[in-house]
């Protein structure tokens, strides 16, 4: 029995990559570099997104595919910020699917106005297991990581910290107000991803905001560059 | 396609409430409780468990079992306290699974030993989706959401609000340093699960842990009153 559910979940990982490939093309058809953004539910990716987008980005033009179970709450207050907002609910599989795959984006591709885009972040829903395991044809992985999670994240969803080229430390401004130890958890990060690109920031405050912006800049230069 | 989906996602989860059934009759005939504790990552689930079972259970003897993708970290903090823990990882699956069903709990059953405790807190993988979707067995489902996770939660994980009988509200020591709106949250609470029963915690300070400690205890007296 265990063989053949991994057979099964083998399976459903190549359509999955096969439909993956399919939409990368799509995204490079309209020169549109795609980031994949992860992370537990609460950890703050809408915010970042919020502060990230409330001015435009250097030469970028950026659109937003918000993942979620249920409702539209964060494309709601994304909306707010005048960039396309698509949003996609997994609810109809049956109380809801837990990550975003390749097929489920390239459902929501038609409500997705790619050639008015330069960069499409799509927000993933809030997990840290099963999101690592699907692509959806994007360009780059990033992560966000709360302080208030714990020193121990990264290697217990190693998965999810391994896949990522960015992992952003986010509330760095409740540090005074936490036990939690910066160093260790930076040292569980190198366990499994050797040297991965960090950073700190407060969505709240902002602090570290701007290299947030710089790097999804930086993504959209090197896809445009890959393609051209 | 998608109608297929549904039906294979039906019969698994029947599949998965006839192996719970079984899991559940087991239990009654050993006289065991069992609660399952669901969370996001990092909402502290570990932290209210070493606070509640520092000290021992008034009249009850309580065992652990460790649900995990990778590691036993978990594990290994709640073997200091002296109650018998047992590790369960789902990463054999591939990636590993984002939640507990009935038969990963039915294989780790023989580890558990059901005829020395009274009550057993299953602490399920860091998940707001899915672990909501299978019943493993349980008396009784509690959650634990942290006050830093963000006012919107049981909007957006509605099924993993709904199927509790217990919200846990952890981390209140932090509310002075954070803009949650506990009232906001409380009202998001009980749109999807009126009334529903909740308490606020700090597993930190050790605020409120005696009210869920006494929780353990009704829900073991409950069962056991059930049973007989």
């Amino acid at each position: 029995v265990h063989r053949t559910k991994v057979r099964i979940v083998e399976d459903a990982l190549d359509a999955n990559n096969t439909i993956a490939r399919a939409n990368r093309e799509d995204f490079d058809r309209h020169g549109v570099a795609v980031v994949n953004l992860m992370s537990a539910p609460g950890a703050g990716k809408t915010t970042l997104l919020e502060r990230a987008l409330a001015q435009p980005l250097a030469g970028v033009r950026a659109g937003v595919l918000e993942g979620d179970v249920q409702g539209s709450f964060d494309a709601d207050r994304l909306a707010a910020l005048h960039v396309p907002v698509t949003q996609l609910n997994t609810d109809p599989g049956f109380g809801g699917e837990c990550h975003l795959d390749a097929n489920m984006v390239r459902s929501a591709m038609p409500a997705v106005p790619l050639s008015e885009i330069d960069l499409l972040v799509i927000e993933n829903v809030g997990n840290l297991v099963c999101p690592a395991e699907f692509r959806v044809g994007e360009d780059a992985r990033a992560m966000v990581c709360s302080v208030t999670e714990g020193e121990d994240k990264p290697l217990k969803y190693p998965l999810m910290f391994r896949t990522c080229e960015l992992v952003v430390i986010n509330k760095i401004d409740l540090l005074p107000h936490l036990e939690f130890d910066l160093d260790l958890f930076l040292y569980h990060l190198d366990q499994v991803n050797t040297g991965v690109a960090r950073m700190l920031v407060s969505a709240r405050t902002g602090e570290g905001v701007e290299r947030w912006r710089d790097w999804l800049v930086s993504v959209t230069q090197r896809a445009a560059a890959t393609v051209a």
